[in-house]
Order: structure tokens, then C-alpha cells, then sequence
């Protein structure tokens, strides 16, 4: 068996969180998109060993997330697993790797075991391991659909409620500058009454205008109004808008995205692209 | 402007009809797949002329289905369109080839007029044509999400509901035997009846196996138990299953379609092929 499959990354624009005691109603609406660029997962046949190993890159990692994902499917009697991450993007950024992961790995999961689960009964699982795990909301959703997905009503697929802005082919650039925990923001109740009360008020201005400019536009004044913006990366958006373009914060990594390829990113960092990617998770 | 958008073909192995009065609600269950194959829409320049043009592969045709959502999105007194549909497959064959031309052609015209749709709204309006005019019940629902759909719930997207089996890249090939009105057997109560009936049935077979293996043997189950399936498309059933195949008859057109590149169709026609397509409608 050489089950292999993708996930795209996802970046969030803004969000407001439900942390529902249901899992599976737990999680986030808001506003975000797929990129072309994200994760394989791909089992190694040999399950001579006596743990699973988990390996980003080459590099042995540990993901507590996949992990609970695989209990989560096979119980806790679970064979060792050996799964081969090859990420394009790096973790911990905002681009809802760990996510993008677990999804993809999911995916590989229910092929080697002959699980029989649908797409959405896959996403289920990685979307269970993200919020318990707290290290995502509502990537596995938006990775799920593809395209530029609007996160409606919280929950996972088939559970909560999505739509998605008609885009044509585009790509976007980005510069990393520094990591966030996202377990360290949502575990701050105080900062999420903010967050959510932000969040709500952009996404109710977003659907009446769903666009990618207003989406952009939102974006940013969600990442200024949640003091969720380090100064390095508004300097870095102020950047971009100096030369005409449109900016904001990825959600949540201290990482400042953009619409199109833009040099004014450079200074700050290498850059980034990728066209957005308008299909969700699959077998390769 | 030089607005381009792409729709999948969509073959519905299955289904069941609900006609609810609201065409937003109506539509239909079952289950079928994208292919890569599908509907391309441009809109042309020239728009001098005092009524809508449509052309398919250059010809031009009357496409009612079509002229009907470009009216209920810009109203009666819309300005003239020149639509150019290019079609990977043929209208009338089962290949949800009317509900591909008109939602490609309906993201063209949100794109040419900025009616800042989302995804959901312009399929909409795709779907409720369709219901309307009799020309589809379900294609659009499918064709804007990609891969193998099993609609669980009618009515068009983010009213009805989906989910999807996971599948790995594959191929299908398919024969075309002659053409089906899918008015004439949606305005056939009493064929509907029984239709519903099986169609429930099977559908309620594959939620509990939803595999692609279990979709072919209950398509098959269906298109024989309805009655629907003509004998030659019965006897290519069974040459393909001579050769260890799954084949059935694409809902609803005189097409048999089967798993793979299937040699044993070649006595019954010229045969096409194409790989699942895992991408819902989207702009080129």
C-alpha cells in the first residue's frame, strides 16, 4: 500500500471562534483561502516498529494533532504508522499546516485501513484532533472545499456551514517573520471576547460584499482592531499599500500575505508565492 | 472583458426527485461524479447585437435553461450576451452537459456585470434554471463541488446537502447510445414514483458503504429496478462486466459509462474517456 495524499495550506484572513464542549460543532467562522501549495502525506510500508513515527521533511517531528487524529480512527490498540509529511510551507506560520497535516494524513489513514469513510467523516477526524489539540478551528474546513472559503457557521464539514467567493486564477506572496502559537491565543478567553466580537462584525460586512478586495480590506482591519498585528508585519502591510496593493496578517503566525506578487514584501523577508488553490484535500 | 469560467461534466448514477414548489429546495438525491471534462464559457465583446447568441462549438443554439438564468440574474430588460460554450462532451448523452453550460455561463456573467456572487448564489442561480425548465435536478450541485457527490439532501448548494466519497485518481470511460429528454421523464408522475422509491433505496445502501465499488453496483441496481436502462445499454452493461468491469447507465441519457478504460464498450460505439475531476466550476 503507498496511499498518498494533499492538503492545501490555508490562510485565515479573520475569525471568531465557538468552542463548543461538541468538537464537532466546535471551531470558527471567518474568511480564508487555499493555496496550490501544502502537504503530502504518504505511509511508509514498513510497520515493523513498535510506535508511530511522524516525519516533516525528512525530519522526525512530533505532532500530538496526528497523533490524536490516528487514535481518534483506530482506536488505541492502533498498529505503528509511519507517515512521511512533505510540507511546502512551513508550520507554525499561519498557513493551517498543522491542519493541512492532519487532513492529508487522515486521508492516507482511511485508504491503508480500508476505513470506507467519506470526505467529510475524514475532514470529521482531523477537524476533532485540531480543536482538542487547539492548534486549529477552521483550516480543515476551508482545506476540505478549496478556493476562497467563507466560514458561515462553525462546525466541521457537513456540520457547520460554508460558501466560497468566486475568484479567477490569482496568486499571492508572503512574508514569514515570526511564529505564533495558536493553542497559546485561543487559551486566552479574554483576547477571544475581542477576537469574537471583531470577528463577527467583519465577516457580517463581508457577506454583503463578498469579494476578494473586500476580504483583503477586512482582513486588515481585523488584525488591527484585534491588536493581533505585531508592528514588524503592519510595517510590512504598509509596505505593500505604499505601492498599491493590499496586505494582512495571516491568521495566526506572524506572517503578512498579499494579493498578487509583491515586491514591496522583499525587504522584510524572503517571499513567498502561490496561486490559490481551488480544490480541497484528495488522493494522489 | 474576456470573462472565462469552467463547469465538469457530471454523471448521476442514481437519484431521487424532489419537486418542491420553491426551486431553491427542489431538486434531487443520489449520487454521481465530476469528470476533467466539461463546459467552457466565454462571453464575447461583440455586444452590438439586439438579442442573446449562444453557441456551442461554434453552432448556434437555443439553450432556454441558459437564457432563463441570464434573466433572473439581470432582469428582463438585460442587455444582449454572446455566449460561447465550448463542450468536452455531448448535450442530451447524461452528462449533466446543460447544467455545466449554464453554471459556466452564470459565473461569465457575474464576472461581466461585478454582481459579487459567491460560489453558492451563482450555482443558484445555475440550479434553479434547471429545475425550472426540467433540464436537471441535481448536476449543479454536483458540478459545483467536484468528485464523486453523494447529494444527501435536494435543493441547490448551501440549501441541499453533499458530502463525498473519497476516491483515488481515476479513469472512466463511457459510450453514448442515443439521447433521453430528461423533461420527458421528469414530467412522468408515476415513473417518478418509482423512481424515488429505488432511488431512496440504493441511496440509503451507499451511506452505509460509500464506496466507489458500492456507487457502481447500486447505479446498476437502479437503472435496471427503474426500468430506466434500454436493453443495448443493459447488453453493454453486461459486456463490460464479461471482462470483470463495473458499468451503468448515466441518469439520464442513453450513455454507459464503466471504471477505467474499458476496451469492451468499443463494440457498442466510438468511446470517450476522461479522469474524475476533483475541481468544482471555477474561472480559467
Amino acid at each position: 500500500m503507498t496511499a498518498a495524499a494533499f492538503a492545501p495550506a490555508h490562510i485565515t484572513g479573520f475569525f471568531a471562534i465557538n468552542l463548543d464542549p461538541d468538537p464537532l460543532k466546535a471551531g470558527s467562522t471567518g474568511c480564508g483561502f487555499c493555496l496550490m501549495k501544502g502537504v503530502t502525506a504518504r505511509n511508509r510500508t514498513n510497520l515493523s516498529i513498535n510506535r508511530s513515527i511522524i516525519r516533516l521533511n525528512g525530519k522526525q517531528i512530533d505532532l500530538p494533532t496526528l497523533e490524536y487524529m490516528i487514535e481518534y480512527l483506530l482506536g488505541p490498540e492502533h498498529p505503528s504508522l509511519n507517515i512521511d509529511l512533505t510540507g511546502d510551507v512551513p508550520l507554525g506560520y499561519g498557513f493551517g499546516m498543522s491542519g493541512a497535516s492532519v487532513l492529508a494524513s487522515a486521508l492516507v489513514v482511511n485508504n491503508m485501513f480500508n476505513l470506507n469513510m467519506t470526505v467529510d467523516q475524514v475532514a470529521s477526524a482531523a477537524h476533532v484532533a485540531e480543536v482538542v489539540n487547539r492548534t486549529g478551528m477552521g483550516d480543515v474546513a476551508g482545506q476540505c472545499a478549496g478556493g476562497v472559503v467563507i466560514r458561515t457557521e462553525p462546525g466541521t464539514s457537513g456540520i457547520g456551514k460554508i460558501d466560497r467567493i468566486s475568484v479567477e486564477p490569482l496568486e499571492v506572496s508572503w512574508v514569514c517573520l515570526g511564529e505564533i502559537s495558536t493553542a497559546s491565543v485561543l487559551n486566552d478567553l479574554i483576547a477571544i471576547e475581542k477576537i469574537n466580537k471583531i470577528g463577527k462584525r467583519v465577516l457580517k460586512a463581508l457577506l454583503k460584499r463578498p469579494t476578494l478586495n473586500d476580504f483583503m480590506d477586512l482582513s486588515r482591519e481585523f488584525a488591527i482592531d484585534t491588536g493581533l498585528i505585531s508592528s514588524r508585519a503592519l510595517d510590512a502591510v504598509e509596505a505593500v499599500e505604499a505601492h498599491g496593493g493590499k496586505a494582512s496578517m495571516a491568521m495566526l503566525g506572524d506572517t503578512v500575505f498579499a494579493i498578487g506578487r509583491c515586491g514591496a514584501l522583499e525587504e522584510f523577508g524572503p517571499v513567498g508565492i502561490s496561486r490559490i488553490g481551488i480544490s480541497g484535500a484528495h488522493y494522489l
